[in-house]
This record gives structure tokens, sequence and C-alpha cells, in this order.
């Protein structure tokens, strides 16, 4: 199958990699020349512009996108739509937000140019090789983009999740998931790590990776972690976050669920990145204020 | 009314020089000569020891305990018994678990001695100048101390809980809503303090303390740290917790009750003392992991 | 001083009837006539129209707005607009959002047009006897409004809280913190109620309602609705909200700021309103699914 | 490897088939003579009694208990002790509290006796068919033990913890991070239920279970449960909890370690058992008294 895919960052760039492999034909485009230029060199074939990558792909074409979420995406859906034919189609494979899915797939509609939004996991192992594709917009669509995900995800990894909007919906409701999972998994190693035992933490994260109930890609992670240093003493513990969490407790405000775990998953996150705070100021003030009870002084 | 008070420490010497001031009639005693000499000098029988001060008090003695929870108040009790008479009654006015005041009482209950735990709050102020007293233990002790209580406590500021253990345990509980309102209060003000307004923290604690739903003696307690220094800049947001938040989450445990944000507020104090933790790291290094993420490296 | 009263629901009609007791004069209009009648037979003058409102009153104007957040502001505004002059001023007492408020601030300030959003709490107690208000905009309006505020408000119970939009993000803010107060009381009252005590809840709220750390208005309205039954059995546990409380959250979000226990009370109002959800059924499905674990069977 | 098997249970008839099928001999005891009878018509020696059990094994005996933790496993070894001599070991793979099993080591080394405490996850399938077992104790003892873990477990499913009590405390967090895990998958899938797309909930767990960065045990679990009923509607969302969670809050209390989503997790449930509470019914209360909000009537 040939495809055209635009941005080649570092999942983009793993993603066709795995697609030539495939034996997929790809014309590749991205800001970056030396970037095309390294899939070149692996067998792809090098645009050097949205016009060129449009012109070498037959109709009706299949485009790809794996550009950073946000205007990255609306400025390349801009050039590239004066390019396209009715019938053409533009897979968004980037975490963006749903409404700017169904936002995007209306606009392209209106032109008779298919949008599907990909939401993509797997991190970059999974780019390489085997990840997980949940899509959303039209059937047809979807069922011509098929052999394309079929190389690009192991097996039984992707699937139509429904109307335009419903995979990067998916996406997110699965990186709030995540959330959520990953901090279980602080919460819970830092408990044994204060307990009066001396656990080797990457001993146990080794046990738990096999036969547990909890065991998954997210505890096999946590194992090559702690084999870099049981402590994890190289990084400090701050940390970031790319949109979709929050995200997915604006979907829930919106849609009045509860979620408490996913919520304070990033409210965790947020904490972590915010040492001094006026929050526990206030509190340890209100403690002196009432009982005397004495403060530490700032340095 | 005359009475004897033992532990002279901030509260208690407070408490003291409030039943002074209202008439009443006490023989005093601490560990410290000079609280004993300085409550003297207010009108206070002096006593040099626990065996002293149970013979200045005609039988039936009350005897109001004012000294740091746990086995402090055994050890005073330990050697007050000896010393005791049937009818007499021992008044536990500190933090005490609500379980070792049920033991107490059935302790002291053998020798036939009355033993009263006595909830106090109202803080410092409270103690000088009317405080907030819930009592558990026989309804006839009870009712014996009321002139005390209803001097030492603001109108309508004390009553009867019940049974031996509930006095302790509603002041165990009022400690774990109070944690939950200065959690919500800290919250607040941060997101104040991070929004786009320049808003002067002090003005609106003064404004929220005067007419507002959430009106109330901590938002007059905050004013009072904000005019110190609007920012709080003169404490570090270390938060310390003397052991009813934690056991007020031991007993919902007990009787299976959700209490998600009482036990947030005090996993926010846990978390306010622990910059560097486990759990912040491991979520941070399973980022790098699957995404390839950027982390912090430590300084 | 003279201004203009548009909408008269509970809020509206008791924050008039408490300026005309202070002396104010009040044009008042509203689209329920009943409303209008009430008013004008307690001293104000009544409207049949915003246009013979502005007409009433001597430039420059003061109009005050009591009516439902969301559209209902937008198209009062619309319609009072051409009614309008240079320096009249336009205040929104209502539980507006505060980006509608700067929104609506720009507006009107095109017209040289003052708006003023002013967020009220207190309750409709407060409303009728002595508010709080947190006014935000440009200060010459606000210090032209205080003789009004000083009357709406007890002593020391307004305030300015800075440029358009403030006093809206106050009093989101405010709500948002009330929720947290409120949930950590009904938690609390709930472990008393599990325990193995027998506590007479209105007791014990009457108890705390005075001397103690967690007194205020809210525990003094404890203790009204336990007066009504001491078991509340009279309602059911489904929590409503209004809406500032999901934007306290969304704030938070905007600005990465931790508020897990305003997060955790507002998951708690939607958990109370959703007995059957999607969520506890998954869980019991996965106990069941690894351990064999029972379930109850869905009547 | 010969060894002895008390305890035949879901848990333990499992284990005790899946040892059998490796080749190691065993001699099983139950109360339920029908559980004996079934596993010796599986290649098992049938004993009637603890004292046979023991009689049928040389020293030094190895004997793996597998009954309900508590009362049962302290029952159990009260018996057995007297028909034990020095260097035996009993193996207790059930989910006892790490404190008991302190207690417990404590009191069979007195007798020479080693007692090795090993948390057992994988569930009913990991029993059959390879399960995943953490073990605190005397090294010696485990390494003695380790031909029978081999195989019980699934390669590197296995491990030492540390001295006595650290099994059962690895057992306890694993299942803290359980909670939060499933808790947070919950939470997801609600959302996805509740949003304005019509998702395939059985497929998006298939496609989450292949590659995502979320695949584990629980997403295959999942995918199981979904298969019966999209919808999960043979099921009431009451969610039971058997210890573990509740253990690892007190251990993290006990810590001051914060747990945040351990915690919501398990107060998820608490709050899944009671749709009637009067911490709802508080915070409606209130809204009712300060606002005039209305409430629903109990019907």
């Amino acid at each position: 199958m040939k495809a055209g895919m635009v941005g080649l960052g570092k999942m983009g760039f793993n993603m066709a990699e795995h697609l030539l492999e495939c034996g997929h034909d790809l014309v590749v485009y991205d800001l970056m020349e030396e970037r095309v230029a390294d899939l070149a060199a692996k067998g792809a074939v090098a645009a050097a512009s949205l016009q060129e990558l449009a012109g070498m792909l037959d109709a009706p074409r299949l485009i790809w996108l794996m550009v950073p979420a946000g205007d990255p995406v609306d400025r390349t859906i801009e050039q590239l739509l004066p390019l396209l034919e009715r019938g053409d189609s533009v897979v968004d494979g980037g975490n963006s937000h749903y409404k700017d899915s169904e936002r995007r797939a209306s606009r392209l509609g209106q032109d008779g140019v298919n949008f599907l939004d990909a939401g993509t996991s797997g991190g970059l192992e999974g780019a390489r090789h085997g990840a997980c594709i949940m899509v959303g917009g039209e059937k047809a669509a979807y069922d011509a983009l098929e052999p394309l995900l079929k190389a690009l995800c192991v097996e039984n990894g992707y699937g139509y999740m429904g109307r335009s909007g419903s995979g990067h919906f998916a996406k997110m409701v699965h990186n709030g998931i995540e959330y959520g999972m990953m901090q279980a998994m602080g919460e819970g190693f830092n408990l044994l790590d204060a307990s009066r035992y001396d656990f080797d933490l990457e001993e146990v994260s080794r046990v738990w990776a096999h036969g547990s109930v909890i065991r998954g890609w997210l505890m096999e992670l946590m194992v090559q972690a702690l084999q870099k240093d049981p402590n994890l003493a190289y990084l400090k513990g701050s940390i970031a976050d790319s949109g979709e969490g929050r995200w997915t407790v604006e979907a829930a405000l919106e849609h009045e669920v509860s979620i408490p775990v996913i919520a304070a998953s990033l409210f965790s996150r947020y904490r972590s990145r915010s040492d001094e705070n006026l929050s526990d100021r206030a509190v340890a003030a209100l403690r002196h204020e009432f009982g005397g009870h004495a403060f530490i002084i700032k340095p």
C-alpha cells in the first residue's frame, strides 16, 4: 500500500520505519530535512514539500499526519487541503483533542476529504515494533486504512471506535487510565521504600511483572527503570503532563462523571512541580494561628 | 467549685487561668515547677506532687488532666489511682485516642472512680476565653462536672456525647473535619494566588470572614495569618499533624465509611513533608521509559 | 442613593428589600410582574420594562443585575446597552463565569459604560440581612458603588478584588472552598453516625457551632438542618451543583494548581447522583474475573 | 519434592493440582473431606487429620497453608506446632497481615520451626497454571522451598523479599496498587460510557489489551468481563474488599506516606456499598439551608 507520512519526530519516524519494513511504500515529509533523508536511506521516497508529497501519491491519497497536537495539525491541514481531491483521506495519528478532530473532520468533509482521528498508544517501542491504534471517522475510510493499521499494530491492537472524534476520545481516556495506573504504582513502590523492610525494589518489580494480577507493560517498564538505579535517584520527582490527563478531567466535568482517582493522579503531578506553594503554607499557618503549633521558618 | 488541674502546658495553663477568673478554686500540679508557681501567683493553690494535690481536695474529688496524649496520661492515672476514692472523677481533657479512653474508663470504673473523656476545641484562645468541650462517660459524673464546663466554655459550647470514648471520638472527628476545611481553604487561596488577577489575599480573607457562606473562625484566623505577610512567606509549607487526622481515617477504615476528602487532606500533609519521594520519581521514570519523555536530572 | 435593580428572584428580591429598608431609592424590573408589584408595595418604583427603568434613572445610572448566569445576563445587557450613556454602570451580582465578565466588561467599555462583576455570598439570609460581596472592575466605578455595597453587606463584608473578572473569580473560588468544607462536614457526621456510639447529631452540631475551631455559618446551618430531623431522612442524598465547583476545577486545570480536596468534593456530588454506574460495575466485575469473588446479581 | 498442603479452597486446590501435575508429591488435608478425596483422585495422598499429614511427611517437613487469613491460620498453626520438629518449615500462602506473619515467625522460631510468609498473586488461573509469589522469612528456608516455588509460578514470577513479614507486606502493597489500577480502569470505562460517542466497550478493551501502554492482565480480564455483557448489567456495582486495601492505607498512615489514589480507590468501594448515606444527605441539606436550593424528597 502506498501512503504519505508527514511528521517524522520520535513517533512518526519509528512508525514510518516499521511500515517500510512491512513492505509498504511511503512518501515522507518533515520540516527537518535530515529526518527525511534518514528515512529515504531506509527506502522511503523523500518529498521536499507537502506539494511534492501530494503530487507523488495517486488518488485516492492516504496521508498520515504525525505532527504535534494543536496548531501544527491545523497548519498542515490548511496547506494540504488545496492539494487534495475528493475521496482522499487524512489521518491524524497524534494526541489531538477530540473536539479539534470533530471540527477538522467537518471541515475536510466539506471538500469531500475523509479525516480519521487515530489515537496511537504503545510508546516509542510500539511505534517501532507494533502499536495500538484507536480510530474514529467514516467507516469506509477506516476500512481503506486497515492494511496500514494491520502493519502498524500488534495483532488485535487496532479497532474502529465510531464517528469522528471517538478515536482521540478513546486515546484521551486511555491516557487518563494510564495516569491512574502509574500513580498507583508510584504510591505502592513509595510505601515499600518507606517500610521497615529492606526491599530490593527491582526484584519486587520483576516478580510483579511475572504472573501477578498487576502485571503488564507498565510493570515491565518499572523493571527497566529500576534496573538503571534501584532508588531512581537519577531523576527529580517532577512529573510533566502532556495534556490528555487534564482533557480527561475536563471531559468528566462536562459529562458529570466521577473520576476521583484519575483527577487525583493529575493533581499529584501538578503538586510534584510545586514544592513551595501557598496551599501548604496556608494550612501550616492556620495550625499555628489556632494552636500555637510550631512551624518551620523559611530558610 | 473546687477542682484539681494536672498539666499546665499551653492549653492547661490557659484553662486554669480562665477557671480562676471565673471564681473556681483550683489545686494545680505540673512537673515544671515554674508553671505551678505562675498559676499560684494568679490565685491557684500549688501542689508539689500528685499526692499533695489529691490530699488538698475533698471527696468526691474532681481532677482535670491536661497532659499530653498517650503514655503521660496512663502514667498520671497510675499514680493518681491509689490516691483516689470511690466516687472521685478524673477528666481527660487532652487529645487522647477514644479507645484509650474506653480502656481507662473501664480500669478506673473497677475502683469506683469515674472517668470522663473531654475533647477540647477552640485552640489557645478558646482555652483562655471560652472553649468548646465534648464529654463522654457516665451521665451522673458529667452532671457533676457541668459547673466547670459552663465556666470553661462559651455559651452552648459543651455537651454530653454519650458513653465513655464518645467525647474523644467526637473530638477526633471534629479534627478530621478541620483538616478538610483547612485543606479546602489552602487550595482556594493557592488558586487565587496562581490566577492572572492580582488578588490581595488578606483583603479577600477579610471579606470572606464577614457575611460569606464560608465565614467562621478558621477564616478569621486566615485573616490574622495573612496580616503578618500576605504571601505567608515567613513559613515553609511543611504541615505537621498531631494524630487525630490519622485516627479519623483509621476509624473510617474500621467502620467502612468513605471519607475521601478528609483522607486527601491528611495525605496532602504527608506529601508536604516529603519534597523528594519515590512516588513522584517512579511516575516520572515510567513516562521516560515508554515515551522517551525528558526528565529533570537530579542536581 | 438611587439605583435600578433588574431580576427579582429569591436573591434579587431579598437584596432589593434590604436596600429599601436602608433608605435607598430603587427602580425595579423583572419579567414576573407580581414580583415587581410586591416590591413596589414595599416602596420601590416599579418599571414595566428596561426602557422605563433606564428612563427613570438619572445619569450616571447605576443598574444592578440579579438575573440567572449565562444567556439571561447577555440578553439583558444587549437590551440595556442602547438605553445607557457613557459613565453609567452595570453591576452583575449573579454567579457568572469570570471569563464572561471579562468579555462583558470589555464590550460595555467600548461604549464607555462601566461593568462591575460582583460575586455575592451569604445565601438568602445574607441577601436579606447582610451579605458578602466581592467586586471586580474599574476602581472608580467601584468607589461610586460603595454606598450600595455598604448597605447590602455586613460590616467589613465587601471589598475591591481587582480588574474585571476578579470579583466573579473570587466568588467561584469561594464556592470551591465551600464545596470542600461541606464535604468534610458530611464525611465527619457520617462517621459519627456509623460509629458504635449513639451520637445525637444535632447536639454535636450545636456544640461544634459554639467555640470550636470549626465553628462558622455552615456549622450553624447544620444545626438548623439537623433540628428538622436528626437523621436528615427527609431528603435523598443526591447533591446538585450549580457550576462554580466545576469552574473552580477547570480554573485549577488551566493554572496547573493542585486542588485534590475541592475536586474530590465535586466528584462526590457527581457520584451521589449516579447510584448505578459502570465504574463500580467494572471494578466488581474485575474482582470476579481474577479471583472468582462473588458479586451481587442485579435484581 | 514432597510437601504437605493444608487448605484446599479455590486457591489451594488449584495450586495443589498444579504441583501434582509438575510431579511433586503432596499430602493434603482440608476440613472438607470431599476436597481431599477429589485431590486424592488426582494423585495426592489424603490425610484425615493434621496429625496424619505430619506423620506422612519426613523431616524436615514442608507444609504449605492455604487457609483463610486470620484465626484459621493461628488455629492451624497451634494444632500443627506440637507435631513438628526443629528444622521443619511452615509456609503461609494466604493473604495474612504482615504483622501477624512477623508474630507467627517469631512464635515458630522459638521451637526451631521456620515460618515463611508467601504472598500469592495471579488469581485462580495463576494458582492453576502459574502464579506469582513473594516470600519473606529466613533465606535458608526460602532456598529449600524454591523447587516448589519454581513449579508453582511462571518463570521469574517468584522472589525472596526479605525478613519475615516482607512477603505479605509486598502482597498487601501489590493489592493496594491493584485497587488503584482497577479504579482507574472503572473510571475510564465509565467516562467512555457517558460520552456522546457510541463506544463498543468490549472492542475498546480488546484494542487496549493489545499493544497499548495500559495493556496487562487486568485489561485482558476486562475483555472477558465485557464479553459476557458489554454493559456489565449482570451485576450490581457493589464492590467488596477483602482487607489488603485497608491494610495498605493503615500501613501508609503508620509510615506517613501519601497514597491518595490507593485510598480514594478503597473509599470508592465503601461508597459503592452505601447508596444512602448521611454524608450526601448532609451536603444536600446544607445547600438547602443556605441557598434555598431544592432537594429531592425521599420517596
